[in-house]
Formats: structure tokens, sequence, C-alpha cells
């Protein structure tokens, strides 16, 4: 059967967890047949948008590239998932606009994390930086990170596994049958998901096993 | 039937062809089944690259940007089609390899056409300005432009009806098994389509008819 191409664009800040999810999710819809690509900050930054600093105006130039891309894939039947952290509203609502223009959907996935847990974890050091003052324009410390307002997947990344996470995502593309079901009761078995225990959840993804 | 990815890539002065002749064959395409995406240099500059100039570097970012989209689009099964003019052999043949490294098929189509006659055509006006010094960096007039060596197909502009440059170009892809063929003989038909009056060449092509 034919699939039908989309967009799922992540949002959130730097280390909530978005490229992880993105990489999740990739394995599940790619063994279900779909084609996919991820575009993560990183990689479009090499290949769209080298010299490009973080201005408002720089950020929003790389995230409308993203969101082309996007477009031209998801018409195509491909699905297109961006990782990018796009931490303005305005320009992600114009994306998701252009993407809809071709009669694709889009859907937004808000990972959240409070700035405290991610300052903790820090992973790559950066937190510890931007709030020393030693990197301008990090956001959510000293550039503004604005939330999606009506996210179609909220994420709370320090509060939830990532199993979850990923089964949130997938159930959601389920029930507006963009990607097929494998399993009957699987989207209720994501539902009542947090009132388990989370030992066995890859049972859920085979592919991610 | 699963469609094959590639990518097709024109190259030639500006008022060569390059577009008209990426329209016709992304119609014909798009009748014989495939998704196609076309990527032309006003497209594109305007999507990916707005700020860039026309510097060597800049012409080089460009191109590389281009060829990008088209390795997405191919390694997912579009046909995606690049009209600009890449007047660098270096970063076109960094494209090819990039587009092949995937495993998808990168034809190049060089559009050619003397100086003198897209002078006396300029559609746009703009040899005329080049000629007269006021545009700077015109590819052809005062900016180089590099013949590929050993192109897939070449199409003279000058010499030839378009429907036989269509006729070329699908016929080559249909000899790649790129495309399917629709009509026993049809490559022969296009292959002595020069000895023949050029009356009736749409019949070739009921899409573009």
């Amino acid at each position: 059967m034919e699939q039908k191409g989309f967009t799922l664009w992540f949002t959130g800040l730097s280390g909530a967890g978005k490229t992880t999810l993105a990489r999740l999710v990739e394995i599940e819809l790619s063994a279900r047949g779909h084609k996919v690509e991820v575009l993560d900050g990183d990689v479009i930054r090499t290949n769209l948008s080298k010299g490009l600093g973080f201005s408002k105006e720089d950020r929003d130039t790389n995230i409308r590239r993203i969101g082309y891309v996007c477009r031209l894939l998801s018409r195509n039947g491909v699905v297109a998932i961006s990782a990018a952290i796009s931490p303005y509203r305005e320009v992600r609502d114009e994306v998701r606009r252009s993407v809809e223009q071709d009669g694709a959907e889009f859907i937004e996935v808000f990972v959240k994390c409070p700035i405290m847990v991610l300052a903790e974890r820090d992973v790559k050091g950066l937190y510890k930086k931007a709030l020393a003052g030693e990197i301008k324009s990090f956001t959510g410390v000293s550039d503004p990170y604005e939330e999606p307002l009506s996210p179609h997947v909220l994420i709370e990344s320090d509060r939830e596994p990532v199993e979850l996470s990923v089964a949130k995502i997938i159930g959601e593309l389920e029930r507006r049958q963009l990607v097929p079901t494998l399993v009957a009761g699987r989207t209720e078995a994501a539902d009542s998901f947090r009132e388990e225990e989370t030992t066995v959840h890859f049972t859920l993804f085979p592919a991610l096993a």
C-alpha cells in the first residue's frame, strides 16, 4: 500500500530529547514500511544553513528551510521528521500551513522538560556555560523559547520513560490513520501505559527491542 | 509498482531551455506514475539560498543545497529534477557522488546552446546587459561555465525541436530502466526522430499533447 507522507515536527529545548525520540520513531515507522527522513538541527546546519547564526532572523530562516524540505518530502509520500529546537511559534505555524497547503498533515510534538532538569543533566555542558553567560543567545537561558499553545502530542521527558513517549507519538499517528495499526488494542496499551510497570515496553515495538 | 527515485540534473547557460525541458519531462514522468519535484534556480534561491550571491563560493553552496535536497528525494523514491545553471564541474560531480552513495542514479543532461544564439533570443534582456558590462558575474559572459565532459544526454537546443529533446531524455531514462517503456519501439522512434517531419511529436507523449 502506498504510504501517506506527513511531517512530524518536534520542538523543545536543547537536550530535552527531540533527536532521541525522532530516531526511535524513525526506526518504528521504517519497520512498518514507511519512508522516513530525520532532519535534525545539526544535519541541516551543515547541509542547508551553513553560515547562519542564532539571531531571531537566522533561526527563522533555518526553520523555514527545514520546513521547505519537510514540505517537499511530505507531499511525495515520505515521513519528514524535524528535530530542531524551533523556538518561535510564528514560524512553526508558517511551516505547518505550508505543509498542509499540499494536503499533508503536520503533527507537532512538544518535548517539554524544565530547564533546571536540563541544566542538571547537561550532557554537552552547554547549560553550564549558558548560565554562566558564556554562550550568547542560548535558547531557554538567554534567548526565547515559545511553547506551543496546543501541540498534538505533549511529551514530558523528565517524567515519563522514553518508551511511553514513543508510544504516545505512534498512538497519535495511528489515531490519525497516518500509520497502520499493527496490534489490536495497541493504542489503548499506550494510553494505559502510565499505570503499568515499565519493564516490557519494547514488546510494543518489536523494531526497537 | 514502487517507482525508483533518481536525480535528473540539467546544466547549461541561462536561457538555454533547462526549466522548459524540466517541466515537460516532469509532465511526462508524472503521467507515467512517478513522483517528481522540479528544483529550479529561482525556487531554490527563494527557499534555501536567500542571501547567497554569485561568487564561486556562493554558487557552489547553492548547488550543494540543491544537491542535498535531490539526494533526500531520490533515496525516497522521488524523481528530483534540478534545473539550475550549475556552472562548475567539480561541484556537479560532488553532487553526483552524494546521490549515488545512497544507491540512486544521477543523470546529467547538458543543455547546450551557443552564447550568440542566447544573446540574440535574450528573452529576459539579461545578455544585453551582461555584454554591456552591466551585470557582474553573468555565467558565460563574465563568469565561467564549465561544460560537462561526458553528459548522459546532450541537448542542442538551438538545433533540435523541444519534442526531440524530451524524447532523448525519456529514451535515456527508459534505457536505464528508470522509467517504464510505454510503447514498443518508442526508443527507436526517438532515435530516428531527427530524420522525420516534426509535426506529430507530441503523439509520442500523450501527456504533453
